[in-house]
């Protein structure tokens, strides 16, 4: 495109309303650039994190910055029908407060999802939703562009847009909730895989031997021996039989015992809980080892309910990877925790719905359209 | 940069007989365009890559196209004094036989390689080659740019420049020669990760309980248990204990026997050997199933010398990983042979020399500085 006809598309932009004339920036030998940007007042998107048990809903400005989030009680189990109702009637009240355009919508799921499409492909967790038709509904519910993907990936998106530096470029991100899932960073870009399920790290088999059945089916999964539904059950079992004082209390006071108490129990000194949570940090960190001598990542982000336990969990996943892997790879890895509520996954979603928003092939549609509802960013000196 | 300007500088590289003008293209509406090529006459690459007891060196032309392979025994624990000097004397008999003009060079080192310096970083089957100038040396003694990288990263960018469809976007190459490598192509990108290890799977612990203490010196590396050396130690035990006909023929015949005894072996339906090769496969499709589940490539490319065992190892590995990996990452798995020699990594060399010498930072410098070492290739439509 010619100088000329970028001015004029930028002229329109900023007459209807859709981009406004930033800071002057800094000369490199030629005419100071101005920055135009996106008017974030005009626009706005929906998101929404889905979880086993719960859901986050959320509305971000074009920058990204996220608003207050409503977390709702839901049931994964009961379909897309029942829950999608809940993201529905939750964006819906969202919007009812807003003015400016929607530009798009972003949610994440707790299973594998296709991304080209946004078609969840078997979610383990997630009966009845296989193939279920989640962008093709919001769509056409709001007439808005939908982007949909699994629940880690955002969250590893989101840690990544919060520090885009050279440093993070290479970024594994663990939840450690119910089950155990990966998001992975490369180059500063998701890594996908061929399919859309890379990073699903729960259904590795540990090396050692035992018996526990996954939900998935098969035998011996990380999440089957390490996830929070797995430390709830040995939890149960320690309580009844006295093994620990505090899971003992717990199960008296509440009728049954959680994944949450042993974090809680582990951070109160309960030699059993300790036991656990360094038992799990062990397993995790085999596993974390393999993946760190084949992908050299320089950061691994451990997020999720069961990283609540803190620091007691990261020294021991720390100490079998720093253990097991290659010199060279762990020189400069940094092993940290990341949030343990949905935050970091919106900030994802709102970084997916806006890097595709953002696309050059879109930028282009927009261009030879003049569509009002796709926008366009560059600075003025590049057009020279 | 103009139209004008650009065709300016295409005249020039065309009247210094650097490029010359192809066919015409199909034309999308406008004039026909008219492919500018370099002129493969005018340049060539040389490429070496380097194993641990030998060396192949060849020439390319600026396709990619490989002459010659020149197979050299050497042995890298020398050092590199000794070693680079094999290579170097090998590089200048092929110049001595070229009038074109050295573009580049390109070598492959069986350790880890910091791509960005060139530099061996702490190689652990080359002693005395830590940090060794290798990429200084050649570019002093040949005036030419050099770029040094890992031996199966090349064999990874072998295999998937033979095929750059959009099926080997996600390609993972498992090297099983004395030890085991792996390389990752990524988006059709080599993955190198945060340090340019990525991929180095030879040093990953099994899951089984084993006291083989490795060269690298922790227990149960696969590589101590299933690479070509661990085969040849166990086929000598087995050969003095009259476990195997085959072997304990070789023995008495050489004095010794090797990891290719033992796929010989098994291609001759020996028992002991069938059950090695079955084992060994066995115990790298344990490891593969995780990294299936975490990368979700769509192509899994076995080479290397032990792959000369051929499709009873391919059967184990894939038996292997398709029993413990996701159905939906296994999908369209493809797992299949590579070639048992030095092919696919010289290949790689010349990949890597011309992406390099045509990224878009060294484009832009030769057109700015009219440098006649630096190529630039364009469809003269793009520039409308």
């Amino acid at each position: 495109m010619s100088r000329t006809l970028v001015a004029k598309h930028v002229e329109l932009a900023i007459e209807q309303g859709l981009a406004v004339e930033g800071e002057l920036g800094t000369s490199t030998g030629g005419r100071a650039p101005r920055l135009v940007e996106f008017n974030v007042k005009n626009g706005y998107l929906l998101l929404a994190q889905l979880g086993a048990t719960g859901l986050s809903v959320a509305i971000a400005d074009l920058r990204g910055n996220i608003g207050d989030v409503t977390s709702i009680p839901i049931d994964v189990a009961d379909g897309p029908e029942v829950v999608l109702k809940e993201v529905e009637l939750a964006f819906k009240k969202l919007k009812s407060q807003m003015k400016a355009i929607l530009w798009g919508i972003g949610i994440g799921l707790p299973g594998p999802v296709e991304f080209s499409t946004g078609l969840p492909m078997s979610p383990p967790i997630m009966p009845g939703w296989d193939r279920s038709l989640v962008r093709e509904q919001f769509m056409k519910t709001f007439s808005a562009p939908v982007w949909v993907d699994n629940d880690v990936n955002l969250m590893a998106l989101g840690e990544y847009s919060l520090n885009q530096n050279s440093k993070n470029q290479e970024l594994i991100y663990i939840k450690i909730g119910s089950g155990i899932g990966g998001g992975i960073i490369s180059k500063g870009v998701l890594h996908r895989g061929a399919q859309g399920c890379a990073g699903d790290i729960g259904h590795i088999a540990v090396g050692e031997p035992t018996n526990i059945i996954c939900r998935c089916g098969n035998v011996g999964c990380l999440e089957a021996v390490a996830g929070g539904a797995a430390l709830a059950r040995e939890a149960s079992n320690a309580a009844s039989n006295a093994l620990s004082p505090y899971l003992q209390q717990q199960l008296e006071k509440n009728g049954l015992v959680t994944g949450t108490d042993v974090t809680q129990g582990a951070l109160r000194g309960d030699n059993w809980c300790v036991d656990a949570i360094t038992g799990a940090g062990q397993q995790i960190g085999r596993i974390l080892a393999t993946l760190v001598n084949f992908h050299n990542p320089s950061v691994i982000v451990i997020g999720g309910g069961v990283s609540s336990a803190g620091n007691l969990l990261l020294a021991s996943i720390r100490q079998t990877v720093y253990s097991r892997s290659l010199p060279l790879a762990t020189r400069d890895l940094e092993i940290r925790l990341g949030d343990t509520g949905d935050s970091s996954g919106l900030r994802g979603a709102a970084e997916m719905v806006m890097s595709e928003l953002f696309s050059p092939s879109i930028l282009l549609q927009w261009v030879s359209d003049g569509s009002p509802r796709l926008p366009i960013v560059y600075q003025q000196d590049v057009l020279a």
